[in-house]
């Protein structure tokens, strides 16, 4: 039985954050990229890829406020931007890696399928928006958008008198489709998935799906579509080689091998702060508790070499 | 043993073209669409929507001249766009078409693949561009366009000194996961897939697949995916409910049911001019020659009306 695996690719996997994002710039980027999970591909693994969205859901929205300005278009919801980029990023990698498969001669078929994630309508995250999207607007512009379209604003930590929109990000409870991604998959199938964390749904009372503006994490939702599909691999590939303690600080250092005892008393100690890193590592955690044999957070670059990465395990 | 329909969706059935096509109205459109598909619902068919994305991807390319226009991003090629209204539309229907079988009581998965079709680089397509796409520039904006990007532009049959750039539209040869779709709406699973006639590509001469700006017709597509699945039905959905013979002059008339000895002769005759109708019937009659059992071309919500519609069969 071929070992499964769900690969997260992080933002930077597509669009780096010193770059424009053009077209060329994606395609070299993903190609960098996918070329790395080659070994896993040689190794005879079944994959699922699942990708965030970042600077492409950024760009899109930018567009939709830039079209509406210059050509009267009506702005698409947050979910319909999401699902945009869902199906251009697919489409990238889907192409992207058959060439890969081709050039190392190997037959897999790759299919990208358009991923709702549901969340709860109860779910704590809509009393307190944290998620940043869109661009920078002055008090006035933003005052006019909270009150043309009930946008939520706050203040932009970087700078005095800008503001940013902000919507919820609910946690994933149910990743539509997963069964078959999952039948997929185990049939030989590279499935991309839930990417930018998936398009936000909920359930009303009617048991009716109803549309969402909220961005979920990648990275949680990554887990779960792991768990659900009983993945025994779980990787996040983000910029850093290593999650490191204390990072930034003098005491900062490497973590090569954490279980849920040690991640525990780490988080009790501050040793991860609340950046970036946090969300990955209880994504991680939560894969194992759930049954998967290890997590990996590192570098695509030095996914080929297994001395890398922090690798997490239950006990 | 179930039937198996493909129903292509007209560009009418999410965006009409009196509309802005806000989301209310893309949400209400296709509601009304997908609910005269109940039927064939509840008589056990498995069933492949396509969908078509003019409106929307016109939208998605005026976005991306917009966007570079005011924040300076990048504007993405035209697969990408039309990739992203894969994702965007066939969320939406998706959705809707989920809201709907759960009012019904019908049990059925439903799933979204983004979709890339496979063309000939020697298709002729490629030496005489004739699909118009984006918006229309001044002479001077087209020049400089073309000089800078290496669009081909035309002149609009509509407005003087008003130019639009035209793309290619190819022939599709193959409909990439053809064979995973077929598994999939055989077990049940109703596929939403090829929207907007498929991402264009093609094959190099390594075999490697390429990115190509092109527009491939979706009910074209639509006929090679219902024979390359062995569908039993076809249907193109559209904004009349026959075919007419002499559209539009004094000898017009209701085309009810027609054979290919028929179609060739009133082909012959000028009978369908060279307007819109003409590829959805060379579309429609192409699947019966491969061994489909009928097509029909009608609106959709004449669907439930069997006496509707233009019926075409082999013989």
């Amino acid at each position: 039985m071929s070992k499964l695996a769900v690969i997260a690719l992080g933002g930077n996997a597509i669009i780096r954050g010193d770059e424009r994002g053009t077209i060329q710039q994606q395609y070299k980027n993903s190609s960098d990229t996918i070329h790395n999970l080659t070994y896993l591909l040689k190794e005879g693994y079944n994959l699922v890829l699942s990708h965030g969205n970042g600077p492409q859901v950024g760009n899109i929205l930018l567009r939709n406020d830039a079209g509406e300005e210059k050509y009267d278009i009506p702005q698409m919801p947050l979910d319909i931007c999401v699902a945009d980029s869902q199906g251009g990023i697919g489409y990238m990698l889907e192409k992207m890696l058959k060439n890969i498969l081709k050039e190392e001669g190997i037959d897999r078929e790759v299919v990208t399928i358009v991923t709702q994630v549901v969340v709860s309508k109860d779910d704590p995250a809509f009393e307190n928006y944290t998620k940043r999207v869109g661009k920078l607007y002055s008090k006035k512009e933003a005052d006019a958008l909270s009150e043309r379209k009930g946008w939520i604003f706050k203040k932009s930590p970087k700078r005095a008198d800008a503001w940013r929109r902000v919507v919820p990000s609910p946690k994933p409870i149910q990743i539509m489709n997963d069964q078959i991604i999952k039948n997929l998959v185990n049939s030989g199938v590279i499935v991309i998935a839930a990417g930018g964390g998936g398009v936000p749904v909920y359930y009303d009372d009617e048991g009716l799906l109803q549309s969402l503006e909220a961005v979920i994490d990648k990275d949680a939702s990554s887990s779960l579509l792991a768990s659900n599909i009983n993945a025994d691999e779980f990787y996040i590939l983000t910029d850093v080689p290593y999650v490191y303690s204390n990072f930034g600080t003098p005491n900062q250092e490497i973590v090569e091998l954490i279980n849920k005892e040690k991640i525990q008393k780490m988080i009790k100690e501050g040793a991860f702060g609340e950046g970036n890193m946090l969300p990955k590592i209880e994504a991680a955690l939560r894969f194992v508790e759930k049954g998967g044999q290890k997590s990996v957070i590192t570098e695509a670059s030095k996914l080929e070499n297994r001395k890398y990465g922090t690798r997490i395990t239950l006990h």
